[in-house]
């Protein structure tokens, strides 16, 4: 990987009318991966679910970008939520910090279905696949109780095998006529406005946070990036470009 | 497997009160399967689709029951329907009688894929999920468009695998939001009135073509499941027990 920093002059030309941006800031997301690879549409998507009411939510990779702010929003609505992670101070963030009901490690499960039912003894109504990792899929499939939704959102883990793993539970969405659907951002930029004006008092109240995990200088994007693939990053990966 | 047959005598007792009921006919269906193996609930699942309007319509399994009615429904409705079956009789008749645009033998295409892409060069809108071959499912996913829709109503030679089909190409929902849900007939049962309704008159008009697969006697019912499992049959399988 070679990375070249070094300082160019930001200046328009005389006379110009053009406005001049400096970056700052840069958000490093898991669908940049994707863009690497020309063969399919990429899966940048951070839509939230709204309308949950009552009902037992799981979350995987919960405490990366999306999967945080998703759990937030379920526990507003009146929701159970739980969600995993890749490790014990996520884990520990999930429940003291979030909010969330409860929250395990998935590195420390030898078998998901066993800890899908301990953490959902009545099964799950909604699930934000938000972590792609075939094994939990199929494992939640098994417990999700009737009339069930799966949000896909993200399948992280897959971006980077050339085979990826496959899914063998399908048939229990006939059974327990369980919707999937994928999502994407960009089909509902016309309720950004709407967003903002719900969630800007939540996190003035503080009954939203959000988490950022903040690295400095573009030299460490590559890293960063790398990072978010194997489930090193807290929140929002953000690239500090500039400070000014 | 051992069929006995003997004659009982039908007779209520003097003075009852009771109803006498003569089986005459057996319907012989792909869920009777998974009756078979108490794990999963079953998935007998006869639902159709109404308000297809437009669009492009592939359903697997097309000469089976549901299948077969399914693709008629969508052509009165406007689709483009080409559906897929085992053998060139049924590919036949898919086309011949059944008024579907198109329909391929899956036994002889090699590469669905290539296949599906000579078919739907624009696309798939929507999938009717009613044969359960893993290798179609995969690549109905990169072949649908954005916001397809893939029914899940049967995935019949999969109920006989212990090791059922991974599928792969999950992420397709994301990028394309493509909604995947599965169906059983038992929640629509409060339409079967209304369905009737529609779809007497059509089939009094000979607008719609209903197979029936009869085998004649209870002793050939377990051949006829069999050979619904195995994709032998043409239309609703019935099995004569009497005559009278």
């Amino acid at each position: 990987m070679h990375v070249t920093t070094g300082a160019i002059e930001l200046k328009l030309p005389e006379g110009s009318n053009r406005i001049l941006v400096k970056n700052l800031f840069l958000s490093c997301d898991p669908y940049m991966r994707k863009r690497m690879q020309p063969k399919l549409e990429g899966s940048d998507v951070d839509s939230f679910e709204t309308g949950l009411v009552g009902e037992f939510v799981f979350i995987s990779a919960a405490s990366g970008a999306v999967g945080e702010l998703v759990g937030q929003f379920a526990k507003l609505m009146g929701c159970y939520v739980v969600g995993s992670a890749g490790s014990n101070d996520k884990v520990d963030l999930l429940k003291n910090k979030l909010g969330f009901d409860d929250a395990f490690n998935y590195k420390e499960e030898p078998d998901f279905n066993v800890a899908l039912k301990r953490y959902f003894p009545e099964g799950i109504d909604i699930y934000f696949e938000n972590g792609g990792r075939g094994g939990m899929l199929d494992s939640v499939l098994v417990n999700m109780r009737i009339h069930g939704r799966i949000a896909v959102c993200r399948m992280i883990l897959q971006y980077n095998l050339d085979n990826p793993e496959g899914i063998h539970n399908l048939m229990q969405l006939i059974g327990k006529r369980i919707r999937m659907e994928g999502f994407r951002v960009r089909d509902y930029y016309h309720l950004y406005s709407k967003f903002l004006e719900t969630i800007i008092p939540q996190i003035k109240e503080g009954k939203i946070v959000h988490l950022e995990d903040v690295v400095e200088g573009l030299e460490n994007a590559p890293t960063a990036l790398v990072g978010l693939l194997i489930d090193k990053n807290v929140g929002e990966q953000v690239v500090v470009v500039n400070r000014e």
